[in-house]
């Protein structure tokens, strides 16, 4: 059975509440884990040319996709805790982004 | 009509192709973006207590809302770029975790 | 009369005091706002190539300044309220990176 | 002999041309590897209180004095190479925040 976003969500909060870590999932400091996830993604490519970030070796590629699991989890748990909708909060940052850079014209 | 996350993909997608922004989507500048965006999220909690960071007022709950879609939607775009499915990374982490950190038996 | 290190950790610990600011100067706040200041550094170069890094223009420049000075104050803050002599830190960590990195013979 | 501000300076320019580094230290990348850096030092103190934050024990506070020194070495390549006196930008910038920031009278 293929993942969703539900799924998952599920999962973490159960993840959560069987460990009892929710006491320490104040929103400072699952941010703060989030910054950290997201500074481990990018030390991947701190040494890299641009265009060889893009093309990573397998080992390089599997670093890359936990460390994007890593921060996916915790935007998940942060959004949990203070009660945001993540799918809607992403359309109207969408759509605040289509006013913000318009496509330009030829 | 609610978003899901193919909807968000989709749209995310069409937005870097409207404006060719793919030319600068190489996955070392996006894991930057990404950790930039992070920080602004940590930004809102820097000075609050944990407890205070459990109870925004609405306008820092509005700007939670906006860095946390930020967030989302340059992981989304690292995730495309580098061709990862994101669901199937996270089911990946939590079965990882789920026996990096086995529940205690009471 | 110029700055010395000593001159600017004096005026730093002065400001501290003078505002009651240690309240806030846990080293996790510290931290935190210190990782948000090299945010703000990464921002102004995330976008560029690696050649464009190195040749910003005025306005830019005087940015990644007022970046490098605040990372700086929180790291000496950080120091000083964990009581870490950074220098010799520094010292020390020259000394590892010698042995770790050896230079190649040709 | 104690070190210097200088002494770390000049020992860490000495470094980087032994080993022919400064092909990699494109702005751009050493703003990115100092986020790192901060991140590292983030790491050691995101699952602690305040207070815990605050007393460290013996192992703890010598991870958290290796990343203080590798945020510092980074900042001062950083400056180097983008030509910035780092003691003159704290020093504008301790001014700046005291005029932003002024004492509360009593």
């Amino acid at each position: 059975m293929k993942p969703t976003l539900s799924s998952i969500e599920k999962q973490l909060l159960d993840f959560a509440k069987a460990r009892d870590w929710d006491q320490y999932h104040s929103p400072k400091n699952i941010a703060m884990a989030l910054s950290v996830e997201a500074a481990e993604l990018v030390e991947i490519f701190q040494w890299k040319t641009e265009a060889q970030s893009a093309s990573l070796n397998e080992q390089e590629l599997r670093a890359a996709r936990h460390e994007i699991a890593d921060v996916f989890l915790y935007l998940l748990t942060i959004s949990r805790v203070l009660g945001i909708d993540i799918l809607g909060a992403a359309q109207e940052k969408l759509e605040l982004n289509a006013q913000k850079y318009p496509v330009e014209s030829k």
